[in-house]
């Protein structure tokens, strides 16, 4: 028996033990793979002559064109070659240099690590959690959502949706969408734009990092807020800035300290409406001041303006946007907070000049799209359902933030701290030292509930001690029971601890 | 009469001007805006008493809360401040540093440019287009896309959406959507993945942001093939990394003298199944010294499989993920191309060790949504109407391609250059001159056909001349009427200037 004859019977053999075994695959991807599989790993080395397809089909009992199909697709992709007159041999598939296969199970040795800037913001961004529970902050009551409404909307704008709001679209939005949102912002925010201004966005965040890669460039400081939004800073050092930190005290970040200490900034980041997470409303000379500094240095303020709707003590505090005209501010919105997270909507009013910059960059970098979502919004607004819903769950919040504090009562009476609570989804709790934060956020994990640490919410250690305690997403039943194991805890571990 | 009875008559009377004229806003907001008005203006300077809400009320015969709601919002806001006893006064609301007001209309002067990269960016992304015309690349045929299915999809799987679908989302994705595209993704392109490797995105642009920056720090390089994907490079150079360029032959991009003349990468991002955009399929071997070449620098290869459901010539060519196991490879798709732009859903298939970091980053830098989506995708690619969607697709593309050719042949005759063709959803045309290149796209802007330079696919100028023809997005009739305008202008062109 010639070499070359047992080789093919060892193939024949081989596959037969391949196909006779169960599979969901059809018998060409069978045979594709065995075959390659054996010239992966050396059984069929190069120049290896394969049995010819007529002979393949009558031993194995198949078509032709079925293990056609298998050596097309083999020798498209250059496992194997056609000599024709010979037959079809096993390719010289490996590149010249390399002779041996590649080590095939190193991965872990070799795996390139993040880069430092990607561990810095896994640093930042804490483990993976199911925030489903009370005190999750940022988390709106998803159960109150007028989803009938809503899917019906989605549904009668999917069926009228032109064709190429499917494509690739560069418009900035729908433009129905901006034109509601333009008058609704201008009378319940007083912003100051047209609709031309508004760029819509895949949520805030995508916002965030349009302006930080635009306006920015790598090494340059943007000025935060301390403590600050996580997300923002989080956009920002991926973006490759510095930043700088801006203290916040009871009228918001202090602008009288600005010039001196910090480097000069490219970009300054505020939530001026509620503070985040400390609650502050920014008083008017400081906004002023603020907008001065922003003329003197000549940069753009970022005005984060995430969940001013829900306001208690008065109406909603007019933005920073529109305390001037053509200021140097770029206001952005979300509909994360007043809808819901997972739609991934948000909004840039941008000054007249970066429009077209901006529209451009974001059909370049992100793409748009979900224009049928934005199209049932434009209704949702125009129609007047989401001031509706708005003020429903302002009125809801306000319960909530009144249960909370009632079954904080006992801890209250004994001296624990809450922010004002005269805006916004959480109140923040002070704390009288990082070790008290530590075990009680340690003990709620362990009961269940979900405690962010305030330190956590500033970008230099240590940061001060606290809890920011959502209230929005959680019943009214969770909230006391979460309020009350947080306020048995609380006394618990002041009293043995401070005493 | 007294110089403060005086100021009183002059508040009253504006005020009953302002509110006769015709408006939508209620009578507290339009009170609200032209006090607000005044004193931003200066004409109710710091220090001004107003009127009683009282004396405010009766004068303009508006009810007493009416009044009250504007003057407490102007409180809130900082604008005046009550003195108890006193009355209602203008407060000292510019910062202290602050006597004269904002300049008002110097925006213009002291805009701050965009930044480096920013412009970078606009360089290379083109004009704001409509690109529902022939040859607009990457386009799909939206028109046959099972509209109402999907929609039917959409609704059933709307109406059953567990709550948390709606919340902040940190799975990586709907698991339903990741085992069904694992399947495909192995049968279909040979990629070696469990279901927990892949991370769902909003586009594919999604993923390389992801890349880049976790991946990658500022100033390091990213090797890419030149042409290459405009999208991708904008992304490299977002995230503040280097690009340089791997040079394209009729086997790939050149591995064998990637190790001279370049600076060490820290990223490679190649389209090996079909060279975007000049059409390539990059042979095993050069795939193999990829390989090496990755393991030698210890970085990764990020391999975008964009539109490789679409092969004429043979079934798809496996996927350079599945050449090894455990390679260094980071598969990125879409569905962009298969289903429609629009949806803004992509993918990646991740290295074991890479998954968790990237489902963090991903949840902290841009959120996960649109769940509800991902589940009908998942089924719409379990019951099998995506794959018999490709299949249609396919067979519907090969005849547009055809007849882009039959359109080009006088062209083609006298010498005209297209791409084999053999996938995909564009074929280029080589032209002979950059000037050739420029007289035809602008004159096809002219008569409303988009032509794409080849040249602007060049990171480095000037680039090769041609053209990138997408025939996917046009009707037949479409493709035929601006093929043949495009072979005429060709061949008057080509005659007169080469001659």
């Amino acid at each position: 028996m010639s070499k070359s004859h047992a080789h093919r019977l060892w193939i024949i053999e081989a596959l037969e033990m391949r196909l006779a075994s169960p599979s969901t695959l059809t018998l060409t991807q069978r045979l594709y793979q065995s075959l390659r599989d054996w010239i992966q790993d050396g059984a069929l080395g190069t120049g290896s002559a394969l049995p010819s397809s007529r002979h393949l089909a009558r031993e194995l009992g198949l078509g032709r064109n079925t293990v056609l199909g298998a050596i097309d697709r083999l020798t498209a992709e250059g496992f194997v070659e056609a000599r024709p007159g010979a037959g079809v041999f096993v390719a010289e598939w490996r590149a010249g240099a390399m002779t041996e296969a590649l080590p095939e199970s190193d991965a872990a040795a070799t795996t390139p690590e993040l880069s430092t800037r990607g561990q810095r913001i896994l640093d930042f961004s804490g483990v993976l959690t199911d925030r489903h529970t009370a005190f999750a902050p940022g988390v709106p009551a998803l159960d109150q959502f007028p989803r009938e409404r809503w899917q019906r909307l989605l549904r009668r704008h999917h069926q009228r949706a032109p064709l190429e709001w499917h494509d690739y679209q560069q418009q900035g939005g729908v433009p129905a969408l901006r034109e509601a949102l333009c008058d609704y912002l201008r009378l319940s925010r007083s912003v100051r734009c047209r609709p031309e201004q508004i760029l819509i966005t895949q949520g805030a965040q995508q916002g965030f990092e349009l302006i930080a890669r635009l306006l920015a460039d790598v090494g340059e400081t943007v000025w935060m807020e301390e403590p600050g939004y996580g997300g923002a800073h989080s956009c920002f050092v991926a973006a490759g800035l510095k930043t700088s930190p801006l203290e916040v005290d009871s009228e918001g970040a202090r602008a009288a300290n600005m010039s001196t200490g910090l480097s000069s900034p490219r970009l300054i980041y505020v939530t001026p409406s509620h503070q985040y997470p400390s609650g502050v409303t920014m008083t008017l000379p400081r906004r002023m001041a603020l907008l001065e500094a922003a003329r003197r240095y000549a940069v753009w303020i970022i005005e984060d303006d995430y969940d001013s709707e829900f306001r208690y003590a008065s109406a909603p505090i007019a933005s920073l946007q529109g305390l001037v005209d053509n200021g140097p501010v770029i206001y952005v919105g979300t509909f994360s907070k007043v809808l819901y997270p997972g739609l991934r909507l948000g909004y840039l009013v941008l000054p007249e000049a970066l429009v077209e910059p901006f529209k451009r960059a974001n059909a370049r970098l992100h793409r748009e799209g979900q224009y049928v979502a934005q199209s049932a919004l434009a209704e949702f607004i125009a129609e007047g359902y989401f001031v509706r819903h708005v003020s429903r769950m302002r009125e809801l919040y306000r319960r909530r933030q009144a249960n909370l504090r009632h079954a904080l009562a006992p801890a209250i009476a004994l001296g624990l701290k809450l922010s004002s609570g005269q805006a916004g989804m959480h109140l923040v709790a002070e704390l009288g030292s990082l070790e008290l934060e530590t075990t009680l956020v340690t003990r709620g994990r362990e009961a269940g509930i979900l405690l962010s640490p305030l330190s956590r919410y500033y970008s230099k250690p240590p940061g001060k001690p606290g809890l920011v305690l959502g209230y929005a997403g959680a019943t009214e039943t969770e909230i006391a029971s979460a309020g009350r194991w947080l306020s048995d805890a609380w006394c618990e571990l002041s009293c043995s601890d401070s005493g």
